[in-house]
């Protein structure tokens, strides 16, 4: 009876998760579907425990069999409650906060890096934090009024990929700009009237291949005209055809695979110095 | 009062519109907002008439002023059930719909062209065009099961681009890849285990510079077997961090944008012959 009411009690907690108020009070969030669970439970003190439908837990139960954290199976209706998709996956788990404090995420320096100002799409922001993990990047800086990384749209929009990454919240923009130059990044911001063609930047191998920090703005208004003039260059993607502009995480992806391709190519011309020398 | 009646019985006619049946009966569809009605109406023959909530139509009053089209003001309540957004614009245009055949659309051959197979998310689908037709594509084409264009929320997506570019819809999609091939198209197929990596593809500046179309497929399942074994080539973007994968609209941005830059610096490499000589 009082395990009962206390996998209530903890349901009940769990369900509170779905506000970002919640959220922070507590300093944990909701991932849920098999490829989030799998992705939380491979970054080691993340899970605190997993909810999940009779079915759900069926399943996925690989997912858990080299776990120690509690898996409490609830009905249908609970798992959905928890849910913030259509078609919940009857399968949740709790984490624990994974943000870093911003010297600790530069405290060895990325090569890349994203820094999301007033994004506040949750859908983008997920996908564009993917993108970057995908593009080889070790961090993403949600800063000013960006979207709360921990919203269950904007997890879901990660597929997994928030737990592959440093993440900071909370941050000022103008800061955060200030701190990456700090530490030897170089700082693009990208508007659509950026100063410097991207193609032209990526043609000069050299200025793509630097560890590099990329700002990218608000879905409507862009990048803060202080936050363009706080970083090293001012960057856009060239428009071809007659489009008004590229869709933000479109626009991120070609900034961010095109400082993954000038970094791939410097690694590939400098051969490590670990590297034994040919006979 | 018959002309009460008969707008009416056009804005339910118009409403009917929201449902992929109407459309594909009526041959109509409907593009709601400011931005996307500017563009309808910048594309000949497209809009057949437009409704609008009394504040929708004062704050867009320029739009119509050049225009012929009839334009009838509606309640809040009506241009709101027009609307498939959660916060309607007050602004609607009914459009005939642009979709060409292959053959009217392959008679002057593409340099960019884009063939979505099986693509079944309207947002992607529309973000997809949007960054077609930034990355200066003439076509896409939407084959095999792949979502309606003409969906509310991929004409949303479009911002407008959907007025820009040759639109084919309901072919199958081996048939398209062969028809683009016999046109002189370079086909290449996405795929996580594609053949080629991009990078080594853009490296060979000449192959990406052809005139291309660039094959994408389903969200969760990727191109059919059959499909990938009709183009020229299967590609795969590499992927460097722990991302399982990319997003289908990152992955074609990223795509596109690559074969833009190899056309440009060919574009800029090859002089047009009528530029005159230097003195």
């Amino acid at each position: 009876m009082s395990v009962l009411s206390d996998s209530n009690a903890r349901l009940a907690a769990a369900r509170r998760l779905t506000s970002r108020r919640a959220r922070r009070e507590a300093g944990r969030f909701l991932a849920e579907g098999a490829q989030a669970v799998r992705e939380a439970l491979s970054r080691p003190g993340t899970v605190i425990e997993i909810f999940g439908s009779a079915d759900g837990l069926r399943r996925h139960a690989e997912l858990f069999r080299q776990s120690d954290v509690i898996v409490s199976e609830v009905s249908d209706k609970a798992a959905a409650s928890l849910s913030e998709t259509v078609t919940p996956q009857g399968l949740v788990a709790v984490c624990r906060s994974i943000d870093a404090t911003l010297d600790q995420a530069l405290a060895s320096v990325p090569t890349l890096a994203v820094i999301l100002v007033d994004a506040n799409d949750p859908g983008n922001a997920g996908t564009i934090l993917r993108t970057a993990d995908a593009a080889g990047a070790q961090l993403v800086i949600f800063a000013g009024d960006s979207v709360d990384p921990y919203n269950g749209k904007a997890v879901r929009a990660t597929a997994g990929s928030l737990f592959h990454l440093d993440v900071v919240t909370g941050i000022d923009a103008v800061t955060a700009v200030g701190r990456c130059r700090e530490r030897g990044l170089l700082t693009l911001a990208t508007s659509g009237r950026g100063a410097d063609d991207l193609d032209v930047l990526l043609d000069d191998g050299q200025v793509l291949a630097q560890p590099t920090a990329w700002l990218f703005g608000n879905e409507a208004h862009g990048l803060p005209a202080a936050v363009i003039a706080a970083a090293h260059r001012s960057v856009r993607v060239p428009v071809h055809g007659s489009a008004e502009s590229l869709n933000l995480a479109a626009a991120a992806a070609v900034c961010l695979y095109s400082s993954a391709r000038a970094q791939r190519a410097a690694a590939t011309r400098e051969p490590s110095p670990r590297q034994p020398k040919p006979a």
